[in-house]
């Protein structure tokens, strides 16, 4: 038996997973979660992760795994992606806790809403609440990319992972990538590595 | 020279690593950091933590780490306080993420609003917004805890003083612990291990 990973390919947190997955050439068996239908709220979902949320990784024995960083952490460690050295590797958790505490709840929510929710009425002043810390996560990751290839130690890593998740998408939620040269730059750099595919490339493969 | 940590102790966030450095016994000179006064908006400090947030480690050789789960990291790394075997290390960080994400942002932030900003009512809802959430975050807990001694593999880590921090200052927020029996214990049993002090005992210590 086989790993099962559980997740929706256009939810950034999951396609996290399933990219480091591929990259990191780990079979998986990749079951598909409609969030808007409240797949992740069912008795049976929930046992599996009483947080009721995906992507949840599934091992072999029934074990379960969720945290979308803490799964690519699990899939990471021994390989290239995830460095040893005790700095580097606190350096890559720095950068995906800023991605689940500064990043992610502004910009893949605003995502969200325009995209999942479909920009309704009601959700305009929280969705334009969003757009201030995002843009400020953004100037951060600016900051960093002027004087870095990658987030850390200068070379491809699950913290680029992370934060690519929801950056390369973040259009999506009406956020303006002209003025972050140093991030549209990274972002390529990201998409020529070995193994990335893009959420609708994963997509039409499953 | 010595490590420095820059912090406000009755942050949950930045009383984490006070606690987890005190009970690793890492020499470190504890800089005082007063958030409402702004002190993390300073250029000196930006140039440290472009995200303008405490906790920060800084190192000897003047390399900054931020965010709070990654620096309880960078510490506790080949202490008992890390499990090494990868699947209770992706399982402390779970638990870790979870603390950020579906945790924090709620039980802190409606302390916050109490204990900082004195309740005004221009964040009453705001205050409101953030019960359902939070009490959600306990009920994940309580589950976990009617089971387990403490978070991952039945010892103490830093997962437990990842929750710890912010759980046992709750109702300072306005979260009523009664029917958390087994987070009660739990908060228990963390306060009885080995060179634990209050946020109230550093205080008087430093």
């Amino acid at each position: 038996m086989t790993i099962k990973i559980y997740g929706d390919i256009y939810s950034g947190n999951c396609y996290k997973i399933k990219l480091a997955a591929a990259q990191l050439q780990i079979p998986h068996d990749w079951v598909s979660i409609n969030i808007l239908n409240n797949e992740t709220q069912t008795d049976s979902f929930l046992q599996k992760n009483p947080n009721g949320k995906v992507p949840l990784l599934e091992l072999a024995d029934g074990t379960c795994l969720s945290e979308s960083n803490a799964i690519l952490h699990y899939l990471a460690e021994g390989s290239s992606l995830l460095p040893e050295e005790r700095l580097y590797h606190a350096q890559v958790l720095q950068w995906l806790f800023f991605e689940q505490y500064s990043h992610e709840p502004y910009i893949a929510t605003a995502r969200y809403i325009v995209r999942y929710l479909r920009r309704p009425a009601e959700h305009e002043e929280r969705l334009q609440q969003k757009m201030t810390p995002g843009y400020h996560a953004l100037d951060v990751m600016e900051q960093h990319l002027k004087q870095h290839q990658f987030f850390v130690a200068e070379r491809y890593t699950i913290a680029d992972i992370g934060l690519y998740a929801y950056t390369h998408v973040a259009h999506e939620g009406g956020f303006d990538l002209n003025a972050y040269p140093a991030i549209r730059a990274w972002l390529q750099r990201v998409e020529q590595q070995t193994g990335y595919l893009s959420m609708q490339a994963f997509d039409q493969q499953s």
